[in-house]
């Protein structure tokens, strides 16, 4: 007997952790998306409304991610019954912070726990990545850490590794207010990559696997920084990244990587202050240049989605 | 006041570790190359004897790897005298596991015993990859896991790092008697790669360096395995490479790869008796196809080189 409503928080997250392009990934601890799933008799799935897109993202339950995961939720159980969605987002469309994978990951944990949470967090990883598929191509790594939290190494379709999280990491974000689709990121990545420049990049995966385990935020920043194929790619579509890198180091950042596709940029730090400063010093960085951003620094989100509410 | 003579050996190494290209070696417990190096008066080194090498190797100090990497350290160490060396050849010359490499360390840890041990192993680095460089460049895979033992990852330049040997585990290698120079195996490889290929190597450099910690050999094994840029392109360099590999797992081998720029090709296993039978079921394979080589098994070498008498 499942339940009326359910409601579920799936949180924001950092896609590529630098070096680690389409194979890391890590999830914030705030913000995040919040998806209510009401049980229908009528099968299929309905968006009813959304909150907090300013009308951006469509109602049209094939073109929704929310809408998407929650049907292939529905369709994994194997339920006649169907679910009335109501998004409330709380993400920043376009901005390198996993907003549709946390829109498909909160639908997928809501309608799961409507009924009963027949499915564990793994087991709907698949129907996540349906979702996000319909709107930034079939990519866990935004999706697999907003799922199941902390930081995840995407081993190839729905394969996923968690990887320890150093105690005392702390992140400072900034997005600037200019939207970078991910399409356009990945237009502009080279098809190819000299030989010697794909080992380089492998060596920095390997030393940020390595700083990991280690606990070792210091080689864990360098690592990440260490990316010498996708960001000197992406660089120009991030204004002021170069300044932006120097303001967070300043005050005591590790180092800064673009978050996914950006614009988010993220000053991987080792104390909860530093973050702080390092968010507000890269905030003043645009506002000196007339670009409005918003700030945020949190840890290390280590549970991912969960059930805010079931009745 | 010095000794008047040091004996040092050096084990064998794996350079590349399967998908690791250029970035990770480990060292073998046996075999491995012995220099005794005797204290003259005379500033220099010199070549008085190699054994083993069939004639191969040259005496000039300028060209020989052993006395390149001994001058090296003497005048790091900044002393006025010279040294004799006798170089006992046990490892087989272009065969993949690191030959010169280990004749390099040999002479360098003899020099710096013969006078006292002045400088740590980490210290000898350089000497060492001078040696290296003057016969097949400047690289340490080789050089840093046959110096130092263990699981090495080259973080660039001198800068390496240890990391975790899984308990229990074994290799079985096979060195088929045909030479494979490294120069040769070097100008096989593509000059730029795919993309989505390297996101791939990425990924699998990333899942070993995460069996390593975790102990996971069956995972070692596979990301070893899943090199899709420089197996691809040497394969052809080893013959029966697809036979063996099929040999070695039929015993239960949990994985194949090329040891260094190869022909030596190394099964992956989690138990001495794995690895010995795997040793026994490749040598079958050349067997059979009138291909004469060598087997052994061992464990990864935790000590590296090490001085075997001084007086």
């Amino acid at each position: 007997m499942p339940f009326s409503t359910a409601e579920a928080f799936a949180p924001a997250s950092m896609g590529n952790v630098g070096v680690g392009f389409d194979i890391l990934g890590l999830a914030l601890e705030e913000p995040g998306d919040v998806v209510r799933a009401t049980l229908r008799s009528a099968p299929g799935t309905a968006i009813v409304r959304i909150e907090g897109d300013s009308g951006a993202l469509p109602i049209d339950p094939q073109k929704n991610t929310a809408a998407v995961a929650a049907q292939a939720v529905l369709d994994t159980i194997g339920v006649q019954q169907g679910v009335d969605l109501v998004l409330h987002k709380r993400l920043p469309l376009a901005s390198g912070l996993g907003s549709s994978a946390a829109s498909a990951v909160a639908a997928a944990v809501a309608v799961n726990a409507l009924f009963g949470t027949p499915l564990t967090k793994e087991a709907l990883l698949p129907a996540c990545l349906e979702g996000e598929a319909r709107v930034s191509g079939y990519h866990a790594d935004n999706i697999a850490p907003s799922l199941l939290g902390g930081i995840i190494l995407i081993a190839g379709g729905h394969r996923v590794r968690r990887l320890p999280v150093p105690p005392g990491l702390w992140l400072g974000l900034i997005t600037p207010d200019i939207a970078v689709p991910t399409v356009e990121a990945r237009a502009v990545l080279p098809e190819t990559v000299p030989l010697a420049l794909m080992t380089a990049q492998t060596a920095a995966v390997a030393l940020l696997i390595d700083a990991l385990y280690r606990g070792d935020i210091s080689q864990m920043a360098a690592a990440m920084e260490s990316d010498g194929i996708v960001e000197p790619a992406r660089a120009h579509l991030m204004p002021r990244l170069a300044e932006v890198r120097a303001a967070a180091k300043q005050v005591g950042a590790l180092g800064v990587v673009i978050s996914g596709a950006g614009p988010t940029l993220c000053a991987v730090c080792d104390s909860a202050d530093i973050a702080r400063s390092a968010a507000a010093a890269m905030k003043a960085e645009y506002d000196r240049v007339g670009i409005a951003s918003s700030a945020l620094h949190c840890q290390v989100g280590l549970e991912g989605a969960r059930v805010l509410c079931v009745q």
